[in-house]
């Protein structure tokens, strides 16, 4: 009973993330993974609010080393879980969005760096709020859609909408974001224009496999600069076989392999914070979307610990944990 | 292209409810069928908003005549597919309440009788305020749950607490009111204390197989007398394994064959409207629950049809339609 | 109830496809989004006769607007969904293509385009029947398998043969026709002679990925030419995992990305119609075949929209429709 | 390798049928167990072709002897797997019927009783075209539908339609049949008056009730006697929760236990055998139905070899195999 | 973050047993509910393993108050999760059940009453060489195999022998032993000789239903008596439609009611312990059989809860917890 | 009855691999397909011990010729199902590894090349302790794991050890051992320092990448030489879109495109068999591992029938089979 639970058989235990331990009063860790449990802005099919829960059972399949790179971030700093950003009042909409900005402050006033699970896209812009509270952070963005929409359904806060908000709201300073694997279909030809004129880079798919992946990642980094950043992960930027349990799939993605190089990429740069979110469990019969959405919340965990580590100073022997 | 498509291949053709005509404008019906695609009131699993999609798409599996009771309803009365009462703010739970009971305004006021197809139960409420205008109904209610519950999660209004806020909106009439099936668990002894204390007749699923579908059927129409009457049901009255796609389930519930006995029953009540509510097609792999909802639909179709036409002094030879 | 259903929320309303107008009399339109729902033809597993009905309930995820290329079809030309192609007579294939073939000559005695969704890839015989009543059209053919083969288990029609027979009726043009990502194994190692005797462009997977994708488009513009040409894509051309739900699927094709790049190519082609083919529900659990199939037909009727009104001589200011 | 794969783990081995020998030529049998996988008769939705093999397959769950009524069917006759009656034609429903006639002429032939597993339920029209050459034949009839009825969409022949047929030409006994489990709606009033005007003996699910499981086997032997007897069990007789994967699924069905009963009360009829139809695993996501089928295949099994040897006139000291 | 997880959304928040505490030292607890994530047994479909995992995430939708009996556990006693037995050695059976073994010692030790959701149903021979120390204990036994079986595929120690082994080493006492729902086919017809030859009292499934429900409950009270007992339950016991996620399912079982009344009845009898075994997730798309164990598992806590007070002479106001 | 089951319809007959002859007495077959259903040493999820029925149920979609490399491995050596290598004893890992040896001795004593389906990848061990008794084979190990591990859980033998243990056993010569594909997280940096060590040639998927498909297939060459190789394919080499059910997916791995070229290319190797491991059924909602896996038994068999037929010097006219 008191061995540790990452070495025991995967399908044994209570699933925390990745199995680390179990740390709601945030003593003790560096970096803390968290669940939002809320889809409640989603515009087509509601199922993220089930996402923490799955990806936390899939995440077992985590392991504390990543062999491709060589970081292992349980090494480099404390993790732990830190339960779930539960909104109060699931009905509506704004006093939801309030009640997980609330629990981020906390994190924040901790000192902790939250990696997050959703729940829906909208859930990003309170976790802003409470981490870009000084002003705008740079934010590197993977996903089918940009999310700068405007009024929908009559609300101007949902899941299509919560970047626009950012940027009006000086959370996040478009001409240090950058937008990946955009395309699909769209109703208002303008839609995505508040990306456009706010100086967002976008990076639609087509343009994407012009570049080529290398450069895409030559892309972030110039982009981003040395500027703190967030990154936020849509699993729906995944082409839809690689993520069918989402609200809002899109054919044509980018493929997991792509999108891990992308994000170890993402090592060298101040990031603040990310999250992984719409992973719809209803919509997943096989569950390899929440393997998918568990492995790039480890994959985001592992430059995570290096970069915080380096922010923080800390250059001991071996970076990689090792 | 001519054919009347009630008699062609059911996998063919667009999928109306029963493969009635679409009739939005509701003239030259008597009866409409109408989908209400929203779940913002759930208090758990979401999915319902699919209801009526899946419910019109297994529709295609009913037929013209009620084989156990003789009744051909497209023969008696006229029905047709009203299309859906979309939300038009589904983000907002009250203001989405405030547009489904506008659609309902309109079918009253065009003279037709509405039989619905949820969404999650909340939906009643709006169709009973549209309905109800002018003064409390009796109500025939199968769930698992008696839903008179109160605040919850910051809100009066959801799926748990429609039939509390109806009696006390003045709705329907608690003592004319009566809720078969009910079971499972609760977290506060006093959660369903509403019904008790207003009056209605509640009756336990253990009450159920000690008193035997007969007693249960006449208590029905005992409670309900010859006032004008809703019928509503709530799929997870039914035992999960004839409909697991529900947003909670409650093991230990009354079979189909149960459902269909206690509805064939509900012909000489004077019928105003019903829904089948609930199915959650995300969470029902087998399509079951979506079939068994749609049949529950035809059999209130039926005893709706031969209520009605008696309702209006129709008493031509055939009561069967045939 | 008066709003376009397209701005709707997704899971709202009756599916037509792509939630256009039901426009049964082809009055007022010019492109005729129509289902099949036959699979009399298939030579191992059943289930592209629900492919209609699931390809329009996914469709409801398409948008107006391509946001790749910019072409909103819904404002260059008139859509509307003509209901499906309903075989009187399904126990028989002859006579079920046959009234296949009578609803597709109403639809040319209206000079509308069609657009269809299978349905097995059978069912594109009859269809050209209609079509190519006047003289044999160039084909663009997107398929795993080259559907020239001979008889068959005793017949010379089913899924494996419609283009054999179509060259022999001379409805296609062999030297005008090509066929892309055939793969798999064969039980006959001149199974396809047909098609390398009669002249028609085979392009074998292996070679798909040794040309690469833009010599394939070249490719396709060289063999067709100007002529007017029918295009059909069968979803298991693509790789099963974007396609898992088909009758007869083989590892190892192209992928979904891939297949939007060739179908947007074919705008400057005279294209007189083309369908979805093989997309089998019952194989599809988490519904991503048919949303495949959904976003392939969108993007063949963007191209279809283009071309039409080119070839009608309408040259407004914005082809793109915006 | 030389182990009775009867007691090896259920996983292992190639599924023959309860995992008794392949015995194709008949050489050695009293019973064989044969696969029909045909279902171009179905109405609604296909899949019954991939029966068999799904029967096989769990089939292997089943044991070597009765536990309820000590029967042990390998002891008391020698049973075998004889394969599959393939219909060599496929795509004509007449001819496919046809081959399958051929094959039960062979077993008829060799004196070998068949219990069968379909295949649609068009298929029991042939095997008794074999069977009951010499003079009509008793049956005894599981199902949801009488399967009388007439022509639809244009074919006399289809899964509606069999023992109209059958007595029509002569097989079936029509004051000797009994029909069990009827209900759902119906299109046509008069769908089932060949059933009563020719004086089968017909139980609707709500008599059946009404009368009891008891009398309703009292009720059996009364119709039978001891005339030879061929029974039939559609698997949509039992409630779509024992039998979701079925191509026209009636809600409120008999249970698996009543059906148990009902079978194993057939030992006294003189059965010259039976079959187990409609087990369509595309629509049984879970395995249910055809575990369902393979134990009624099972159960048939017991009583069909307590009958045959009693009619061999075998009396041997225990008549159940111990 | 402080309120009480059992009155959250039950989508949220890690899922412990029941959203109880997590209580790995077992202070301050009287009743562990533990999870035995061991298949190692099963002789045919493995699965069981992950039974715990999705019994966990099932039971989020357990409340606090059993509303048929009133009786509210967490109120009448303290409980908590203790977390899995995890087998150290799960490639050895004998060593992985002494792992299990030497935890329940623990929890012995502990004075603490073990609830426990298996696993295959070998792992409650090594609970009850924990519990049964000091010497045999009476035992309720829901399940469609009496498990007492011999030597199977080289093994004497598996799912099918646990309670042959029990009573061989004095843990249970046969005479106080009750087995209840045996049914399905068998390879010898001795297989069960153990348990009559020992004293057992079997009720097969046929003489459930000619006896009824609440003789069979008199019986169970009967036989037990006041002697300490153990209560375990399988659910293959169920009918599978019930429980279709399990090893080992036979059509034809008892209902989750008449399980509910039956575990119910329990509570007069002095509880030392129980468990709900073989959940086999993988087997269980709909999550209806990790429900229903949920549920099987909340009955039998409620019971043990009242037992538990009783015991220890705790006669306060109200049994109930209320 | 006579027919070659090859040239019927897929879905009919008893499913043999490849619809083969069943040739248990090895008489008269060169190659040998065989089942291995055991998953004793898996870490993860069970489940691999169902892979031969699944794979020998999908194979029925394999036929005679391999259109991409012409050859039609039927006509060049005489292929049949052999069976399974049944464990007797499936709960001892080591005696269940004695008995799958023991089987494979056979059929190296019978002088036929095995080409086997898994299983978990554990079963390689005993089938190269048959095969390589007279001296180290090369190998060809397409994998996510280098399977070289240590001890875990107590266990020196299970799924992810048997290539460290082949070679100091001495069956495998590490420095003629390629391993393609490996990738994921692991647990102990050094984990795989066995392969490093010994001296194999370790691809990981990023560096499969980077060189390139041609580059990969020279090295596999060079590596093995003219040497006899075993060739050994664990499904989660594959990513896991192509293979999710299988016991530990890792996302990001090769496609089933790159993995048929990498297979086809080992005809000029000296093949002395080979296998398809962790197919997982219960984990494969959509049945496309066990087609994937299916598929790549199919073109393994390709290239050990052209290489047996070279080895025999048997070099007639035309290798393909033609």
């Amino acid at each position: 009973m008191s061995k540790d639970p990452k070495v025991q058989p995967r399908y044994t235990g209570i699933p925390t993330f990745m199995r680390t331990p179990y740390a709601p009063t945030l003593e003790d860790i560096d970096i803390a993974l968290i669940g939002v449990p809320f889809d409640g802005g989603v515009t087509n099919r509601a199922g993220a609010r089930h996402g923490p829960r799955e990806v936390r059972n899939q995440s077992s399949l985590m392991r504390t080393i990543n062999q491709a790179t060589g970081v292992a971030p349980f090494d480099l700093v404390r993790v732990g879980d830190a339960g779930d950003a539960v909104p109060d009042t699931p009905f509506e909409l704004l006093a939801a969005h309030k009640s997980i900005e609330e629990f981020y402050e906390g994190i924040k006033a901790a000192g902790v760096m939250p990696i997050s699970a959703g729940g829906d896209h909208s859930v990003t812009l309170p976790i802003l709020r409470a981490l870009a509270k000084d002003g705008p952070v740079a934010m590197v963005h993977f996903d089918a859609h940009c999310d700068t929409g405007d009024f929908y359904l009559g609300s101007k806060f949902h899941h299509g909408s919560p970047f626009k908000v950012a940027a009006e709201e000086g959370l996040i300073d478009p001409k240090k974001t950058i937008q990946i694997g955009i395309r699909g279909g769209v109703t208002d030809r303008d839609i995505w224009k508040f990306s456009y004129e706010s100086g967002m880079r976008v990076i639609h798919i087509e343009e994407f496999y012009e570049m080529g992946l290398n450069a895409v990642i030559d892309e972030i980094k110039q982009v981003v600069g040395d500027s703190p950043v967030y990154v936020t992960f849509d699993v729906d930027g995944l082409d839809p076989v690689y993520a069918p349990g989402t609200g809002t799939p899109e054919i044509g993605g980018f493929t997991t392999f792509e999108a891990q190089q992308m994000i170890r990429s993402l090592a060298d740069l101040n990031i603040i914070g990310g999250d992984v979110v719409e992973v719809a469990p209803p919509f997943d019969p096989s569950g390899v979307t929440a393997l998918t959405g568990a492995t790039m919340m480890f994959e985001l965990l592992c430059v995570s610990a290096v970069s915080l580590k380096r922010q923080r100073g800390d250059s001991t022997s071996c970076e990689n944990g090792g």
